[in-house]
C-alpha cells in the first residue's frame, strides 16, 4: 500500500521504519530536522502535509494538539485513503468524528508503546514489535478500513486488540494516568523537600519516578484530555492508598499484608 | 582488622565480599546453603554467631527481626568489638541501645542499596560501590566506635553521611516507604481490575511497580517498623496527588503544569 505519515517523531518515525519493508512510505514532518533525519535513513520525506496524498492510508502521528488540525485538513481531500490516528485519547477523535461534514474513513490505531526519548532520531520498529496497538472504530469507519487498520497494525509489528473509543480511554486511564500521576505526586515531593532527601534517593525512588519526565504536552493528553477516566482511575488508586495508609497507622499486619499480597498478584498478572 | 558478619544474605554477603581484601572476614549465617555459597567463594564461615568472636567489628547484617535477638546475643560477649548493624529503621534499635544493660559499643551502619534478588548467591560488591551509608550514633557510641563504622562502610566502598536516628528514619520514610507504597497501590489496583486492563499494561506501569515485590518481611520492616514517619510521608504525598486530581477534575491545565514542573524539579534533584 501506499501510507503517508504524517508526523515524524518517536512513533511516527517507528512505524515509517516497521512499514517501509512492505509498503511504499511517505513521511511528513513540519520540522526540516526530523525530514533531514528521515531522509537520512532513506526514508521519501515531503515538506507539505497534502503531498502525502494520494495514499492508500494516512497515519497521523503528530502530536496530540496537531491531530484534529491534520485530520481536518487531511479529511476533505482524502480521496480513498483511510485516515488512521495515534492519538492516545480517543474521546476528541471519536467527537471530531461525529461532528466532521467530510466522508473520509477515520480509525483510531494506537500503539500501546513508549520511551521517555524524542523525536525521529529516537525512533526504532523494535519499539513497536509485539506490543498491543488498539485499534478503535470511530463513526466513519467502515468495515474495510477496520481491516486497513489491523493489517498496518500487524504489518508494524503490533498485536491488535479492536475495543471502542469509551473502553479504550478507560484503559488508558489505568495503564497511562496512573503511572505517570504517582510519578509526579513522589517527585514533587521529593522537589518539596530538596536538598535533604535527595542525595540518600536510591534507584527503587528513580525508577518510580522515571515517567514525571513525560513530555509536558504528552502529560496533559493523557491527564486533562481524559479526564472524566484518571478521576476515576485515581479514585481506585487512592482507596488502596487509604486502606495501605490505615494499616500503618494502626500497625495492623494482617490488614497491610493482605494489601501486599493483592499487590504480588498485580504484578504476577503483569507478566 | 578482624570483621565478623551476621547474615550472608544480599547486604551480609556483599559487606563480606567488598571488605575481604583489607580486612579478616568471618561470615555467620544461621542456613547452611547460605554458609556453602560463601565457603565457596571462598569465604570463612562459622555456624555459631559466638564463634565470630573475638574481634574488633561486629556486623549484623540479618533480617529485621532478626536484629535485637542478635545484638542481644552479642552484646554481653563483644569485648572490645564495635557492633555494628544494616537495620533500615532505626527507632527500635536506638531505644534497645537506651535500655540495654550491656556495655558493648553499638552504631548503625545503613547502605541505602538494595536490589529484588536475595540472598548470598546474589551479593555483590558492585551493589554498595558510591552508594550513602547512613552511620548513626546510639547513646552506647563513642568517637573510637564512630570512627570505625565510618572506615568499614568506606572500605566497603560506601560514601558516608553521619546523622541521627529520627533524621534517619525521616529520610527513609520518604526514600523507602513512599516508593513502596505507590508501588503496592497501583499493582493492587490492577489486580483489583485483573486481566482486562493487565494485556495492555507497559514499561512505564511495571516499571512504576517494580518495587511492590519487596519481600514480605522488608516491606513489614520498611512500613511498620517506622510507621509514624510512614504516615507523616503519605500526608505530604498525598497532599500532591489531591492537588493534582483537583487540577485534572477542573481541568486546570495551568495548575496541572505547575505541579509537573515540580516533579520536573525533582527530578533533575535526583541525579
Amino acid at each position: 500500500m501506499r501510507i503517508g505519515i504524517a508526523g515524524l517523531g518517536l512513533v511516527g518515525g517507528s512505524l515509517a521504519l516497521a512499514l517501509r519493508s512492505r509498503h511504499e512510505v511517505r513521511g511528513f514532518d513540519t520540522d526540516g530536522a526530523a525530514r533531514a533525519a528521515a531522509t537520512g535513513e532513506g526514508l521519501a520525506a515531503v515538506d507539505r502535509l497534502e503531498s502525502l496524498l494520494p495514499a492508500d492510508v494516512i497515519i497521523v502521528a503528530t502530536p496530540m494538539r496537531a491531530v484534529l488540525p491534520t485530520l481536518a485538513a487531511l479529511s476533505p481531500h482524502a480521496g480513498g485513503a483511510v485516515l488512521l490516528d495515534v492519538a492516545s485519547v480517543r474521546g476528541p477523535i471519536d467527537a471530531f468524528a461525529r461532528e466532521s461534514a467530510d466522508a473520509a474513513r477515520l480509525v483510531g490505531m494506537h500503539p500501546m508503546a513508549g520511551r521517555a526519548a524524542r523525536g525521529f532520531t529516537s525512533a526504532d520498529p523494535a519499539l513497536l514489535a509485539g506490543r498491543p496497538f488498539l485499534v478503535v472504530p470511530t463513526v466513519r469507519s467502515d468495515a474495510d478500513a477496520m481491516a486497513v487498520a489491523g493489517n498496518v497494525a500487524r504489518d508494524a509489528g503490533g498485536v491488535v486488540t479492536v475495543c471502542s473509543a469509551s473502553e479504550h480511554d478507560r484503559i488508558v486511564a489505568l495503564t497511562s494516568a496512573l503511572p505517570l500521576a504517582c510519578a509526579a505526586a513522589l517527585a514533587a515531593t521529593a522537589a518539596d523537600l530538596g536538598t535533604t532527601v535527595a542525595p540518600f534517593v536510591g534507584p527503587a525512588f528513580r525508577d518510580a519516578t522515571r515517567v514525571a519526565d513525560t513530555p509536558a504536552e504528552l502529560a496533559d493528553a493523557i491527564l486533562l484530555a481524559n479526564a472524566g477516566n484518571v478521576v476515576a482511575a485515581l479514585a481506585r488508586m487512592r482507596t488502596v492508598l487509604d486502606e495501605l495508609e490505615r494499616a500503618v497507622a494502626e500497625r495492623d499486619t494482617d490488614g497491610l499484608r493482605e494489601i501486599l499480597d493483592r499487590a504480588a498478584r498485580g504484578r504476577s498478572l503483569l507478566g
